[in-house]
């Protein structure tokens, strides 16, 4: 079972896809997939209504556009350079602790939806990542085993990146990583009790079909676990916020010739079990 | 006329305070002071009711708790550096341009909520700030004369920090700066036009009754419609957020001793035309 958002943008209604590939209708179950129904034990919910044939069948959803899976995150909190292949490409050391920051909760938008290259922006870059969906709050968490405990699941997350805006323009990253459209999302939230090893995911991404990304969350620095505990020692995190984990080499800041993005570029990205996303680039 | 939030915690109520310091009840006019009211010409919706006798008056306000005068923010942009004498205490280098960081929107706490010392902390510091309210969308303004058009109104936001956190655990700003409590408002909302010249306000803080702060906007580096156009540039900021625009001297970080926050210890701050915030520190 997987959870979705589909619709307009703004509009989006709640949606499960069966293992048998087809979407039902959530809303008898909750009015949005956001942090009150995760934290309302809103995985189980779902799948119960789902095996009980009580969610009505939604129509061939071509054509209709995949949203976020969850609403609007109350904060969308990011690990840097937590692959070694990655850190070394940009010429970064192995960081001794995870590296943090933010982007800006509006970034997040569907998986297949416009991605605008900011203006005056020369260095726009892809990040492929495990996003991790937090479904309970988690304040100083006693270790790393406590952390499986307030993970509702799992979707792609591209971290989109422009890189000038990031390193090159006076002080923090987040600077270049909360332009608008820098987060598509999804197209599925898979509740983390059906992927049998986060610590095992194939994360690839394509640019114009050109494969650039090829890693698997086995080479993470800080796992999935010790970056939820380690973040809760330094923040309070809430049902619904996402965490981004990092991102493998092959980003276009670490490619001979740096090949950023231009308008008219299409970007696929795939993880493991967590489904496909596919952007074309627009100017803002 | 101000606007604020009172009540226990996730369940304040809207209220305006009168000039003549009356406290009235603005659940007439809206359910919360949020980036809906705000964008809808609430501020004007909520004058217009107080002046014309539509709100019925609260008792007194003592014993009251006092929220923060907006609902959680989008998102908390900060400035960092911003005044020429705190970024010499803190040995650091004038700006050329903002430096832009995040704090995570659940750190806004009420005026004088207790604020806690995260676990492990040794260096928790202080930071009175003028807090921009945003109350229409920002998206590429074409130049600081546009920022008057989208804000709101303003509020003293106490940018909590804890030091080590942020300038010793490597990498970005943001871990010190999203602890748990870390961003007191209020009390007030005041309308932007209310405020004559947001560029000569003063701004004090004092721990334990001794004065630490004592600058004014008018030497802020970047001045707020700069700030608020630059920001549009990066991203897009919605009714609702909240802008920190960086601290005056005088913090524990720059003093001789670095007298850093403990339990106990209680700060107040001030800025003209804005009130006055009291916090006592606690252990998290």
């Amino acid at each position: 079972m997987q959870l979705m958002r589909i619709g307009e943008r703004g509009a989006e209604r709640p949606a499960v896809r069966g293992d048998d590939g087809v979407l039902y209708d959530l809303s008898p179950v909750t009015s949005d997939i956001d942090g009150a129904f995760l934290a309302g034990d809103g995985v189980n919910r779902a799948r119960a209504a789902l095996a009980a044939g009580e969610l009505p069948a939604l129509p061939d959803g071509d054509g209709v556009r995949v949203g976020a899976p969850i609403a609007r995150p109350g904060k969308v909190v990011c690990i840097g350079l937590n692959y070694r292949d990655h850190a070394a490409e940009t010429g970064a050391a192995i960081p001794a602790e995870p590296i943090v920051f933010m982007k800006a909760p509006n970034t997040v938008i569907g998986p297949n939806d416009t991605v605008l290259v900011p203006r005056g922006s020369v260095k726009t870059d892809w990040e492929v990542e495990l996003g991790v969906i937090i479904g309970a709050q988690a304040r100083y968490l006693d270790s790393p085993d406590d952390a499986a405990g307030v993970i509702a699941g799992y979707a792609i997350s591209h971290d989109v990146s422009e890189r000038e805006f990031q390193l090159e323009r006076g002080g923090q990253w987040d600077k270049g990583k909360s332009c608008e459209t820098f987060n598509p999302l999804g197209p599925w939230l898979v509740p983390a009790d059906e992927i049998t090893d986060p610590a095992k995911l194939g994360l690839r991404l394509w640019v114009n079909g050109e494969p650039r990304q090829d890693g698997t969350t086995a080479d993470l620095i800080f796992g999935i676990d010790h970056v939820i505990w380690y973040l809760s020692q330094f923040m309070v995190l809430e049902p619904g916020d996402l965490i981004n984990t990092g991102t493998p080499a092959g980003v276009a800041m670490g490619m001979p010739g740096q090949p950023y993005l231009r308008a008219g570029d299409t970007i696929d990205l795939e993880i493991d079990g967590l489904g496909h996303q596919r952007q074309t680039l627009q100017d803002a």
